[in-house]
């Protein structure tokens, strides 16, 4: 009997009484001064964007139930920073908390099973990746293999960014913008009964930006079976309110993340004169605080 | 004054004779015998596909301008498999062809930033890459930044896939169906003075399957200052007279990609019996001339 993605979130968020996700996006120059200096190698920066990452995970792990580590973060120290993400990711899983991998991968099938192997594969992976759905259904295909077997993905249906609508708002004749299109997609392609878990909801979810709210809401309508992983909150401005046309009136639905606001914490006036670790943990409770307001009944 | 990538890479065409890239896909299961066997560790797995990327691009680097390593099929070896990618890009390089990263990544300005500082960044990457314009805009432009100073990037427009049409078909009510909203998003963004080279092409430029010739002369036309990246000829079904429409009447304008054909070839029954190296090499030898006489007048 395979745990399904969805049931292990919703029962993760149901544990931890928020529904957040904290992005860790480690960025070398942001890091705190004291984890930084040293040796200016891809090498050694791997190494203090890991035991940044670490550092975070530990005090994050009891307010929230979800983290996203974003891979591009740790790419452009080739191995060393590859590693570093999946010893992240290995930490993280070993704190009890779901693994979303911000990987955004798409290709056409038998370069898609390659992406779906290294990312969802074998046991020390993420519990889910984000995946872009340019390709259709047969891009799709790998990745959903593996969420018949516990994992999950958050297909991009609307993504948080200022340029988004010149792609995703193309709109034909009738009014359907084209992310209304994709969102059909991944509705239909997620509601195969080996992805649904005994909550409805599907392994397969939909990444839909907190800064798009009346998008948001007729999103929600589209997508009945899809948890929505909902960035933009905090840095990219949108705030809990927006957040919480993403969810259904019981609550559910959605996770909403955050990232710069959360974790570089201590680089705002608000926080000001704590330890790093004290601001974040401040900034995450926050956080949870504000979204469960907004969206709990 | 730096060296336009569009402009190297017609440098290049002109030089070996024809428009064509051979795409690294190096499917472990599918290596030569003799390059697999002893321990199966990650690292071991890397290794082997190590080695025969390195001795496939001796092989053919006399034969092509350009060569497309996939690094889907390195990721499965995580920090082993990078290294790897690497080393292959570097070989490649030293070999004197010009080097398209088929990573297709695209994400939100900041996050994009630093995909294209690992894939686009320092003197030892890729000389182009393929982007995910999903995003817009703002995604693209990071990609872009680099592309002012010498590199380049190929957006995904139309894929090659069979599910390509279920969302890039996807028609307003004037009959312009979305890859065409995406041709001219790319043809708008790459038309600024420092992309455009000497020859009129832009160092930012499409993907256009070879499966969908209809389609591909439309982008032609959509298009005009746009190096094509064709995939889509052989082991995908696409015929050479396919290919040729992504191409202008001057021969120029695309640069044709076979992957499994040509570095698989020695399993094919066309030439059993022979030595891997030289299947591989005689294949190649007949991609080029096949496309060769097909699109040079």
């Amino acid at each position: 009997m395979v745990d399904n993605f969805a049931d292990r979130l919703l029962a993760a968020i149901r544990d931890k009484g928020s529904p957040v996700c904290v992005g860790v996006d480690p960025v070398y120059e942001r890091l705190p001064d004291e984890l930084r200096g040293g040796k200016d190698t891809p090498a050694a920066r791997a190494e203090a964007i890991r035991e940044y990452s670490r550092r975070l995970l530990d005090v994050i792990a009891p307010i929230v139930p979800a983290v996203k580590p974003q891979i591009a973060y740790f790419e452009p120290y080739r191995e060393f920073g590859l590693k570093a993400y999946y010893d992240v990711v290995a930490h993280a899983r070993a704190l009890g908390l779901l693994v979303i991998g911000d990987v955004k991968r798409g290709d056409i099938g038998p370069t898609a099973s390659a992406y779906a192997a290294a990312h969802l594969g074998g046991p020390d992976t993420p519990d889910a990746v984000t995946v872009n759905g340019y390709f259709g259904a047969d891009g799709l295909k790998p990745f959903a293999d593996h969420a018949e077997r516990g994992k999950g993905l958050f297909v991009l249906v609307r993504t948080s960014n200022p340029s988004a609508a010149s792609v995703q708002d193309f709109s034909d004749g009738s009014n359907t913008p084209f992310y209304e299109h994709m969102a059909r997609l991944v509705a239909r392609f997620g509601q195969e009964d080996a992805l649904v878990g005994q909550h409805g909801y599907s392994a397969v979810g939909a990444v839909v930006g907190a800064t798009w709210p009346d998008e948001a809401r007729r999103l929600r309508e589209v997508m009945p079976r899809q948890i929505f992983l909902v960035p933009g909150y905090g840095a990219q401005g949108a705030t809990a309110k927006d957040c919480a046309a993403s969810f259904k009136e019981d609550g559910t639905g959605a996770i909403v993340n955050a990232s710069r606001s959360v974790i570089f914490a201590y680089r705002a006036d608000q926080y000001k004169g704590l330890d790093w670790i004290e601001a974040v943990r401040r900034a995450a409770v926050a956080f949870a605080e504000d979204i469960r307001k907004a969206v709990i009944p």
